[in-house]
């Protein structure tokens, strides 16, 4: 059975705003005021949900509800788009109950075009009707636009004041290159904290899953992780102890969320691990593992269940990151393909071949050029991939 | 009739390196010693080849031929590798009656193979034997590697002193974007040229061609450019008029060879042209075009012929470069699509429909924020992109 935080109820609607007959509107909405917290995409353009967003929870760091549409990303509208995105809030807000400014938007779909409005206002009743009804696993399915399946995560804490429980979810496929979060994810908990702390475990969070995959490199207007704590378990964070327990289950939360975003990327078949380690710095770390990770011919060879590492060599050659060639290792799968300048003196295809048959690939490089170290999930490239963005809107 | 400067021989081999019965040798020698530049990869790590001709012309800015092969590429092959480059220039020189440091190799295909010693051994012969009765074409198709055209242009100018010939040729197609030159460009003329000035002609060439086009964002371990200059036309570049207008030439040719790189990019359909202005500086006019001529969202959408623009903001967007959102214009085939941060109230997609159909595409983006610009050619990516690179060795 699904562990669902206290003092939560959900509810969803069949809009219409793409496709007929399935849900693409979903509401979260806490039974008194959360903690609420945010992390928003670094993207230039920010989408009218994000922008609302941002100054919602600059304004005031609680809320009651989270609602998330997918079919229309209400990005680069303008002031139409913004206006638009605040009647949302109170179509909302009505049929819960709330005040518009309780209600945390977040939208994703084609970018440019309007909010389409006579099917908000038909939806709004379905919301309200539906509201403690639905399941999360009905909110996380809305929320899915190219995604297979839905995304939902869940923990539970046993704590010195007692158990909170934190749940969370997201959607993801692609333009998925997350710069401080993914497309839409929601955490909730009914573990009571303060919105400050809060935040910090967010974002704790966010840096070590989030912003640590890459499907194609595309960092979306509309990227948002809203997370909301109404301490409805009764069980007040108030020690440093139960924090770090709360930001590691939340971490923990989060990573698998993103696991799931990279193994159902658009196309997707192969998850890679791409460790770095050695660097002069994480950022330099960073660096080598993101060119590696979005490099389309490691990702088509890894498509290909090639064992081609030197494409892996060459992206970490223009990678930027500052190393000695010679001093560079290359495992692949755990066995050693290339040092000190050239390959291992194997038969490394035939070596290689069954790593590069798994689901999940270690791609582990190690410059010898200091202590720094990230790690990154990157999906592979496939014929798929591009069908489907090549017909993205039709 | 094609353009041949003077003083030029051309031969080539089928050594059977890939695959056989197919030229993938190709050697071009000068009758006198000839004015030599070359301009390399920045990745870190560098073939064999390329250590080696830099090498070379660290220590005398002179040569007498260009070798090229195709279906190994010599990177990431330690000593071994570095002693099959100079193993095989002996072999060529020893059939052309030059010494070994008289050559510069240039090597494309897959990584971290040692050469195949043997089939060159076989292959000399032929390409003596050859000497004198290849065609430039010859030496072009036999540095082709998933190319489906050799590429191949000439420029003849007239010049106070009397007329000279440039004569470019490149292979492209895949793992390409350039960092100071492309995969295997050669340029030959018969101005007779300082190797300093030869030097910056070729360099500037560069910066405006191979330089500002990519295919997959992938730059090679291989990349050359290299250029001879024999004075076998008798002209002398002397003034600074002369100078310019050589350089001009080569320019032009080399934009002409990047276009041709572009328009055979592995899989591709379209070329697009992303021309940024307006950006704080040219730095950041770069920064924009190319997150826009990388982004798979972008390339998929062009190879699907969809006029989806939002993509292009969104990669614009997350670029890193620095301007005001609603300062930004966007325009596609010279329709405006994008100001004030919203769409232009237009049908847009059946606006844009025919430009979309062509297999250029003008991109062009006004930042508002200052005066630099830089425009970049870019490929799509198609289904066909993800078959080649995912079954490349195979």
């Amino acid at each position: 059975m699904t562990i669902i935080p206290k003092g939560y109820r959900f509810a969803v609607a069949a809009a219409g705003f793409k496709r007929p007959d399935r849900n693409d509107l979903g509401l979260i909405v806490s039974d008194v005021q959360a903690a609420a917290a945010g992390v928003f995409t670094k993207n230039r353009f920010q989408a009218a949900p994000v922008l609302t967003c941002r100054a919602l929870l600059a304004a005031r760091p609680y809320a009651r509800a989270l609602m998330a549409n997918s079919g229309q990303a209400n990005a680069c509208t303008g002031e139409e788009g913004l206006g638009n995105c605040r009647a949302t809030l109170k179509l909302a807000a009505d049929q819960a109950g709330l005040a518009p400014e309780d209600v945390l938007p977040a939208s994703t779909g084609v970018i440019g075009a309007q909010l389409k409005m006579d099917k908000w206002e038909v939806a709004a009743p379905q919301l309200g009707a539906s509201l403690g009804h639905a399941a999360p696993s009905d909110v996380a399915k809305a929320m899915m636009t190219t995604d297979t399946f839905p995304k939902l995560v869940t923990r539970s804490l046993d704590l010195p004041g007692g158990e909170v429980r934190v749940l969370g979810m997201c959607k993801g496929a692609g333009m998925i290159s997350p710069n401080m979060a993914t497309l839409l994810a929601f955490v909730i908990t009914d573990a009571g904290i303060e919105p400050e702390a809060w935040r910090g475990v967010l974002s704790h969070a966010a840096n070590r899953s989030f912003n640590a995959l890459t499907v194609d490199g595309d960092t979306s207007t509309n990227d948002s992780l809203i997370g909301l704590a109404n301490g409805a378990s009764g069980v007040t964070i108030g020690d440093a102890k139960s924090l770090r327990q709360l930001r590691n289950a939340v971490t923990s939360l989060c990573q698998e969320l993103a696991y799931r975003i990279v193994q159902d990327a658009e196309g997707g078949t192969k998850v890679a691990h791409i460790s770095v380690k050695g660097a002069k710095s994480p950022a330099q770390a960073e660096l080598a593992a993101r060119a590696v990770g979005t490099s389309p011919l490691v990702k088509t060879a890894l498509f290909g269940c090639d064992p081609n590492w030197g494409r892996i060599i060459a992206a970490l050659g223009r990678s930027g990151a500052d190393f000695e060639p010679d001093a560079v290792e290359l495992r692949i799968g755990g066995v050693l393909v290339f040092e000190k300048g050239q390959p291992a003196p194997e038969d490394l295809d035939a070596l290689l071949a069954p790593s590069m048959r798994h689901q999940d690939v270690e791609i582990a490089l190690d410059l010898h050029a200091g202590h720094g170290a990230f790690t990154l999930l990157a999906s592979d490239l496939s014929k798929r991939y591009v069908e489907i963005n090549a017909d993205y809107r039709t």
